[in-house]
């Protein structure tokens, strides 16, 4: 649907429609002939001709959807037709597809095949728009930048501290995700109920082969009503994507016409408004935030959907592959977006500079206020600067002013602190250089550990042929 | 997306898929040009020319999705390609595409088009459940069931007062649905902010004759950033997944093997197994509790992307338009499952029965200790039915029957309780008759209101051709 | 919990703590027993003892909190507590203490008693938020203010134009409130599975009865398992709070010290930072922030705790009744806190004026555009006014200079657009004067209907005696 | 609130009651003087001062709850009554306090604090759940059960094999849990804006004493709005929810009246009905439903909350401070509630055995497909099996006398298919041994993985005295 569409990417709706979707059961059905067949639990030759039959492009995605949502099951009309595609050559192998598998086995492997591909996508780009602000910290270094709390100009930092602080939760979050990701992607094959009962002595042979050959973890056991690594899964995602909201909402704030602190790049076509030429709109942001307001109730439903009865759910299962589906599509949505966003991202200093500078140093106040506290105790510092705040504010001049003249006119005040001390308490390259310094050795450590993570991508192999840099094409 | 398909209908898809999407913008577009054209605002052949080329089939929706989601704007690329189209017969007129229009305004109201359709289908199938519930309850006057809570079996009901409470929400619903909709389903036409600014003197006609020519309400004023009315309907789509969720668990409860109270029918290819030939699965019910588990969260998004800043959201609006979309599909799923479910609904009153018979008249415990209480006070009632309670649990023994040898043993009980009258409180039919009494009082009023609502469809107009009454094909 | 006690109101704080709730189950039973006095169903001397016992003040609701914990049923030790205090002076009339009710009947109808009091609250507040916002339209009337668009400045407005957008979501939520509650504030009297069987010949009589000494509306049936009429009321109190959440962002946008269009007053230690003197933190929006990230996950809880299996819910019913709590508790503070930030919200129109200036003209590039296509065609005038603004933009010059530059070089265009015309598309306060004539037509609507449902207050009746309007006390 | 109780612990409520918090609050203050005192930051004997002050007896919880909504801060009354504590003994003291911090340091540390001493009760009791599962799993070894799927019987499973499915999820949840905390336990120290600029030189070293003293992690920054670390941890008690809630409701259906294959221990006092002597509700899976119901959206809420705007969030910060201590008390009172449901469970081998029976064989089904197929393959096989089962269904016969009055029909079939092995097909001890075979292997390691987890608990110092075995006392 064009709606969902809009919020997330080409990338990932390709690995999740349902020609991919059809494409990794087959895998699944592939995988478990093979190994059946070399564990001989099957015929060699059945094995043969069932693999040789699983190619999406034999089947017809949009009938087995339709015919799954009559039957209540889109399993059992995959494996018809898989039947009826082997019969075609070889009767007698048609009768060893899905042998011994259960609905739900084919089901959740496919899911999380189709899922490790947008994981793998998601992966790609987290690392991406944590280089992108990464560079963006070297080359902002100590630019000095409002800080704001509460929506209001508090003090004064820089542009690579307030980067640190996007930059840290992407480097953990993919570290988190590729944790989970790890638990998660498992095979899933435990028949009917859990038990392989009807995969005979061979079970553990084939899915330990099955495993291999699809590059899942071989689980412990069944996890047919166990969700909790796959919605753990989830909820990273769901963390990432709170992270992104964060950024995304930042970048909106500062590039708001009247701050302009920021700007996202302006490729063709992108950002423009219908009726508005002057307009240039935060497009990266906004899915990002679209994807902050939406993802939290795909994690709820997860969660919710966890309790599934017995052996296998009603209703909640159902509702959690499809959950499931549109929680990847939404992160990488936003990752993505966010991510050219990011790669184009401008940064205007002299705009930076004069928001602080209209603050007429109100932002250096509790600066003062700390130093004076240390001569005349905090509540009398509290009280004087307090009183210069609202003269500066009433007659529009700098405290600064306002307080070296306080100053001058009280010798205990002037007695205790320098005026060269005071001066230099507004300065806002200082304080900037300051949050840098921190800001830097954060920032060094976060580069080292996402060096690390690009060198060893795990999710590498899963990734399509393009690389999704010519945008969301 | 087939994990979405199996759990919605083909009939809401076909409603909200990006073709029928296109055309409701091009329905707004063809209306918003018609009626500037008679008031004057835009030239009469150039109007008629806009229209005549808005019918969906001449775009490519594909090709606009993608194109939107590169824009960050779904109607950028639609109103381009209808300048493209109409151009190429009158380049003149081609000019006036969109005249003084924002987004938004296409957006929205295309939104509602597609909505409404959903909505109809969601009235006339609610009214389908209904009916086949109410000739259900007629069907099972008085046929004794057990009634439990906290999943324990409690009292006997009847088969009718269970109905009448799974009914009555569905009766409730359609006339709060269809209030929530006469608000809900407005037209939108602010134009960039709201203030029709460039809609020029002839704004208000031009609404006026929109709203018209759509069948809309005209709104007092644009609603851009004021979304409780949509999200008031959503709420009452919730609401309504809610109580088909109850029914749909009550249905599967009651279908437990092991209780075998209810089984939905058995439609060719229906709710049969994979691998286990002898069941029997409650495909509807789990297509009902699968919206159960996420239609709250829809609901949630919806609501949570309400405060929309200024004059157009960020991210919140775009995040709502998808949403809404889902929640649609969602909801209209379940009912229609549901429908079909209930319309071949079996009811084993035979089982029922054997379940009353099974508890061995512990479930008639409160009546006995109400009875004695009023001869010896509560608490010695309620310590006295105890005690017989254990003693038939202990032994296997009727309840009735431990009781009538105690009233022997004790004379104060015999003298203060006729034999026939403790008899007659294990009476399982007159329980059920004296349930089924209130509950046919209310079904009557049901089937007089839901008469009512069958015959005033007020979304009639807008249903698809086909009457869905075929499955779901 | 304190930080509960933070976003919520002293009012409804009290309204919802142990003690009221015990008071509401007391208020249930007395009802009971005088309703079955009346009715001959209990002795008359019973029911009066045991509503003389019926006060909150007599009982321990901590010990009843935590022995209903332990029993898993507040039900249990009420009853209990209540059997024992009117044994004190009358053994006999204890014995006819809930008789014939069920532990569901005690609790829902609290739930109900308690619920009407926060809602009188959150109406009341309702009303004087929405009189506080109609007062500034009107000393606002007409003062422009920039239009802003996906956090972009996109035209001009007016004031009042936005306050408009403000209230009328408010007025129409205390109507649909109003109608949801008329349905939801019902009794419950149905006896242990809904059918009354305990109450006997007596139960239609009882429950008018009660319903009428309770003014609350008597329902068609037990609502055990019903619940939808609680959770559209639920429903509109989410959407309420997200109506608040639309207000208190402008608010907290429209305050940000770049812009400082707005300013929450600033009462007696109220929005004061701990570190930051010169800060003046928008402490009302910030409560309406909080309840609108809030109250969504509520309303899905309560949603998703519909389906309630058979004849009384397993958990969810118990997790209705806390989340239905806590979200009146949400709501009220949401409206309360708003309330105070608007009556003393402070505009500053200088402000407002220089916003739209530091714009340059560029905001009214739309009308020009539009203006210049009527002359020589839509995308001739967009790329001409897209070129201007370009220009406009680099060289920090006026936009109209810019365009009467271009006219003026023009042969074509300056035949086609007087000068004069083209000045006047930059008129700041005529566009601010069109906006405000649409407002004030609908603001006067909303002031006829506001004052419509002051008159008609339909909680009146039940709110505390203080009035709230000392703050946050 | 009574409702909340009702669903929650005694020892959670006690730890996060407003003394608790305030005590926490306070335990920063007292950290940060002293670590400032020894590093020369502040005078020491300010520090001591300060720290001697930091007991909550001396403060009022609910005056600074009352003060703190109307100041928008709980930072700033708590700051304001502790430097007046001080102040009544050492005027000069009082100016030191809160030196350098900022009220989002002290909230976050505590709520750091608080949660901490919660997750360690529920470390503890998640501890003995598993045990007590783990118990059971050895005690039924082999006990055979149905196994169902979409809540209708399926095949034979064993009780040890469904406990193992119960036991695995909580013990990789107590895993996960802990790695989360022991990311997410950690200081908040970052003065006005992150940058610790107040804090001046020292600031690193205060950090690291301070964290050292409260055994808290050390950040490599501020994270005021990096709230990905706590998220994560509270997405992981949201997955134990869901895992709980599995549980719960499969100890629900198993405890149905009509089923009785499992029932919760009855306490005294536990689980009775108000009006039905012989009810036994499972009381204990009612919390843990009820939780599964609630902590999805509180896990929403906690994910909504994270796009925190800049350097302190407006509202979503403060939701979420709100929202993770109900999360907290959500969790543990589950995992209590559900301790001691299992503590107490009782199997009844009998009831399940004959749940087994009535299904007549059926359940085997699958199997007797299987082995068909390899002689007749599967589409015969399936139909041959799928018209016993119709006879079996039809005429009330053992689908195995069937099978073999089909055998000895069919030549073919004989030839095939030795009656013995027929027979053995249907022979449910061994069904079960084989589920069991595989769960007690499973089991085995994670009665290891849970035995090193017991050895190891990393929060048993912050355990309150008493140790929650006592019931919800």
């Amino acid at each position: 649907m064009m709606l969902e569409r809009f919020l997330g990417s080409a990338e990932a709706a390709r690995a999740l429609d349902d020609t991919a979707f059809v494409q990794a059961m087959l895998d699944f059905e592939a995988a478990l002939a093979r190994a059946q067949g070399r564990a001989g639990a099957i015929p060699r030759a059945a094995a043969d001709a069932i693999a040789r039959a699983c190619h999406a492009t034999r089947f017809d995605p949009a009938a087995i959807a339709e015919d799954g949502a009559l039957a209540g099951s889109l399993a059992i009309p995959l494996t018809k037709a898989l039947v009826a595609e082997v019969a075609r050559t070889d009767a007698e192998a048609s009768m060893f597809v899905h042998w011994g598998a259960t609905s739900q086995d084919v089901l959740d492997t496919a899911q999380v095949l189709v899922g490790r591909r947008v994981l793998a996508l998601v992966d790609r780009d987290l690392g991406a728009l944590g280089a992108a602000l990464l560079g963006h910290a070297q080359a902002q270094q100590a630019t000095p930048v409002l800080a704001r709390t509460l929506l209001q100009p508090a003090q004064v930092t820089s542009v690579d501290f307030k980067l640190a602080g996007w930059v840290a939760p992407l480097v953990r979050a993919r570290t988190r995700l590729r944790e989970a990701g790890a638990r998660a992607l498992q095979l899933q094959l435990g028949g009917a109920v859990g038990t392989r009962a009807a995969l005979g002595e061979h079970a553990d042979a084939v899915a330990a082969a099955m495993a291999q050959a699809l590059q899942l973890r071989a689980p412990a056991a069944a996890w047919h009503t166990q969700r909790d690594e796959l919605v753990a899964l989830a909820c990273e995602l769901g963390v990432l994507a709170g992270s992104l909201g964060k950024i995304a909402k930042d970048i909106a704030l500062m590039s708001q016409g009247e701050i302009g602190e920021l700007a996202e790049g302006r490729a063709e076509g992108r950002g423009g408004s219908s009726t508005m030429p002057n307009k240039r709109n935060p497009v990266g942001a906004m899915v990002a935030l679209a994807a902050a307001v939406r993802v939290p109730q795909r994690v709820a439903a997860l969660l919710a959907a966890m309790p599934q009865a017995h052996e296998r759910g009603l209703g909640d299962w159902q509702a959690e592959l499809a959950e499931f589906s549109g929680l990847l599509a939404s992160v990488h949505g936003a990752v993505f977006a966010l991510r050219h966003a990011a790669e184009g991202l401008q940064f205007d200093a002299a705009r930076m500079r004069a928001g602080i500078e209209a603050q007429r140093g109100l932002v250096f106040a509790e600066g003062v206020s700390m130093r004076l506290a240390r001569a005349i105790g905090k509540p009398a510092a509290h009280r004087q600067v307090e009183q210069w705040s609202k003269r500066a504010l009433a007659d529009g001049e700098p405290l600064c002013d306002v307080a070296l003249e306080g100053l001058a006119g009280d010798e205990r005040l002037r007695a205790a602190v320098p005026v060269t001390e005071l001066r230099a308490l507004f300065d806002v390259d200082a304080t900037a250089r300051h949050a840098s310094a921190l800001a830097q050795a954060q920032l060094a450590a976060l580069a080292v550990e996402a060096a690390r993570q690009q060198r060893d991508p795990p999710w590498q192999a899963w990734l399509p042929a393009g690389d999704g840099e010519k945008g969301n094409a």
